[in-house]
């Protein structure tokens, strides 16, 4: 079902200051930074070779984000894996009794992504992703 | 510095109970499993195309492990990248001021490993792991 590993998404207070630290001090490559409107997060994408890290700060206050930071901090927030069709791995899951927390897929940055509940998945929030292909 | 993400490492409770969850009922592949009784703990690794999860069990309540179940609960507890070379990626992030929790490389499963002090990088418990090369 999981091809490979897409990205580690950690949650930050400031992407500005945590660039400074993957980037500055870690070496990373900023390969892109975006707002995530929908989603009240902003997000950037840095380079680790077979896989990303995203970054991802809080743009209000009222956002599940921003809640995560208050009660747990910074730190690791989800593992994406890249699945081939996201709806058949959906279904799947289902089928084995697996709890998601996305029914049916919904638009992401990079295609259709869907979250497997965490008390599914020993503590690990689990994104799936279809990456949406460009011609 | 980071060449790839070897792995992302998760703290449960049960390696049977995991490997339930993770293998059977999402798809992933136990490639191998062993204990590590100089950290108090077991652990399996799976199969992700380009990377693997590592389960890591307590096999004693006095174990860091132990207690970052008790602190935390089930979850994922560091993200492994690989280096060239783990003696000059720790002279570089100590010389840019990074803090880190292993001055010196230690022999982990799969090479000689180090871990970055979470503080210094957002909460993201990071790990820099130089391979064995087998001849």
């Amino acid at each position: 079902m999981f091809k490979r590993l897409d990205h580690v998404g950690i949650v930050v207070h400031n992407i500005d200051e945590s660039l400074k630290t993957f980037c500055d001090a870690l070496g990373m490559t900023l390969l892109e930074r975006r707002d995530a409107p929908e989603q009240l997060v902003e997000a950037a994408f840095l380079d680790v070779g077979n896989s990303t890290l995203e970054l991802i700060a809080p743009t209000d206050e009222e956002s599940g984000t921003a809640r995560f930071l208050q009660n747990r901090g910074e730190g690791v927030h989800h593992v994406c894996y890249e699945v081939e069709d996201i709806a058949t791995a959906l279904e799947e899951l289902r089928s084995r009794g697996v709890r998601l927390v996305d029914e049916t897929p919904r638009q992401g940055l990079h295609g259709l992504v869907a979250f497997v509940h965490p008390k599914a998945t020993h503590g690990m929030m689990i994104e799936l992703l279809q990456k949406t292909v460009h011609d």
